[in-house]
């Protein structure tokens, strides 16, 4: 096993400084506070993760001017205690056979208007809503989009670590033979590979060979890959915390001319789409840049999903590069910019970097070359 | 890598029964219908588990009378079309862009009272009230909380299999050597046996030595286990898709007495709860049959949690074995008992089976020896 640098830990302030910021940004967002169940939310805000999600309630609950309160099941207090975190916390208890949304109901005002993480369990949100039927919950994601989107020092750092060890993986993988081997065979290499250069998390290794490529959500079936094939390699996962997403679309072999027009136009769009990074512009118009290359082209109907998502401590989250998001670009958003194309029964091609907005323009995380490679 | 015998796999057939039992079972709860997103559940009913959780909606909808139909993102399509129970459903989808709740609601009635997945991100059940205000929503969990807990034949041999895997692992670790080694490395070598012994996912690897045996939830750390420890090993994944958690506390060498009086003590409580299965007890008497030897013992106090939580396709589902549980057994429902001690400070001790509901009482599928063993 080789060693890899480590990024500085954060410490308890920067968790601190994201608990007043979200409980700024929940104000700004016409809210009372903020709920946050397990999730990335937490982990971001707390750099707390139970070590299991479940039935049991664990909310933190931001409210102005009070100190952010944890509510945990007693068996996990221990454990929540040892969150970096933890000391800009106020920590409260149930215990099992207690009704733990009376326990959390006590820390909050009687009603209010209160954003709720998207990824907190429904049963929660009901069990909250029982306990304080006055009070109106509301969608974090769509209220406080933006609460993770804006990266600091420590995360870039992260994020760029995660897209160096894809570029690694993806260059190693590149000099591997394909043709003969199966889609899961190379996608179980791609995740040793990640893992090597020093990923914790494996999160996908979509390995699309031929007509499986046109699906864009295909992962890596039995397949066995042919002399000839566009094969489409898209995968990614956490390090440190962060993560990494990347495609590249290779060709075994001199591949059909087609395949060569379809990529070059791919290529193209998603150029198009990263000259457009810059901050002010809104992500629809990152989205539209890419989509312009690949209708203009005549493929308008085969680019069939959006241009990105952001990155951060999840592989997908806000800022979605999307028609109708008008969120403009901040300095610090990181997102994967993506665009494809899918010719059902017969291939798929798509690109994507991790791009994050700077001062002037974007800057990208992944910088393996993005030309057609022939593989063997 | 060993082989391992194959349970036979499910069928569609299963998965229809599956359904049409929710279906039912929502009816008799007095519901509309139920609404079920990713996660056990779904799994559970359909076969299909998406490759991520997302934002994304993907739903199943179950209505009397209907043919079941799941709501998928069109890019998710090709791989719910891929799941046993396919063919079982009417499968939907939404694009990029396009309303995802719409969708979801055209398949609903206008108003209703449904029962939710409890494991449905709070984002879904938000975005669906909104596009069905005069529509209620009920926990899944709370209004239909026996829909998986009792096993078919299928799930017992899978759930027996995990647990016998689980044995072979208790077997082998108490050969190796304890004292001198961390906890985190007698946690990893757990989760390898677990994996060696054909378990596809490792949940989790507690090794609790001395003072942290007395946090039942404490995972492992860097902690020198030393000769005179108790050390509480409690373990357990996935083994084709079910789930294994046993607990056994062994000592380091010759334990002090009291070591030895609590070990007694919690086995005599886990044997009268065992003793206690049978159809139509309530859940509560079974872990008042275990709270009783405890409380009589004069450790009412140290015993902090339930005694014990359903297992199937997750490691901690209903029935749960605790006060105020009314829930009679019924033959198939499978849980665990596992009462505990905690000392803090000092040491803990706690002794776990998953047991059976059989026609005339219980079953134990965790066989392993229940004395204090003494290991190196």
């Amino acid at each position: 096993m080789t060693t890899h640098p480590q990024p500085a830990p954060f410490t308890t302030d920067d968790y601190a400084a994201r608990l007043a910021h979200a409980t700024k940004d929940a104000v700004r967002a016409g809210m009372d506070g903020a709920i946050v169940g397990p999730g990335p939310d937490l982990e971001w805000l707390t750099g707390y993760r139970p070590t299991a999600i479940t039935e049991r309630l664990t909310v933190l609950i931001l409210l102005p001017g009070d100190v952010p309160t944890l509510v945990v099941p007693v068996l996990e207090r221990p454990d929540a205690e040892g969150a970096v975190g933890a000391p800009a916390l106020r920590i409260v208890d149930w215990a099992d056979g207690s009704d733990p949304y009376q326990t959390a109901a006590a820390q909050l005002p009687a009603s209010g208007r209160f954003a709720i993480s998207d990824a907190t369990w429904s049963v929660h949100l009901l069990g909250l809503r029982h306990a304080l039927p006055e009070t109106t919950y509301h969608a974090l994601g769509s209220n406080l989009p933006m609460l993770r989107a804006v990266k600091d020092t420590g995360e870039l750092d992260r994020l760029a670590m995660a897209a160096a060890a894809a570029d690694e993986t993806y260059t190693m993988i590149v000099h591997t033979r394909f043709a003969g081997r199966r889609e899961s065979e190379v996608a179980a290499h791609l995740a040793r590979l990640l893992r090597k250069h020093g990923h914790e998390q494996v999160d996908f290794t979509v390995v699309g060979s031929g007509p499986n490529g046109a699906n864009p959500h295909h992962e890596a079936g039995d397949r066995v890959i042919e002399p000839g094939d566009a094969v489409v390699l898209d995968f990614g996962g956490l390090m440190h915390g962060y993560g990494s997403d990347t495609t590249r679309t290779v060709s075994v072999g001199e591949p059909p001319s087609e395949v060569r027009e379809v990529h070059a136009i791919v290529r193209a769009a998603q150029q198009a789409a990263f000259e457009a990074v810059r901050p002010g512009v809104p992500c629809a118009e990152i989205d539209r840049a890419a989509r312009t290359v690949i209708a203009e082209a005549g493929y308008a109907d085969r680019f069939i999903h959006r241009t990105g998502h952001g990155i951060g401590v999840t592989t997908h989250e806000p800022p979605y590069i999307v028609e109708g998001e008008d969120q403009p670009l901040v300095p610090g958003m990181c997102f994967s910019i993506e665009p494809g194309i899918y010719l059902p029964q017969r291939f798929g091609v798509r690109i994507e970097d991790i791009v994050t907005v700077t001062e002037t323009g974007g800057r990208r995380l992944n910088n393996t070359d993005r030309a057609l490679l022939l593989v063997e």
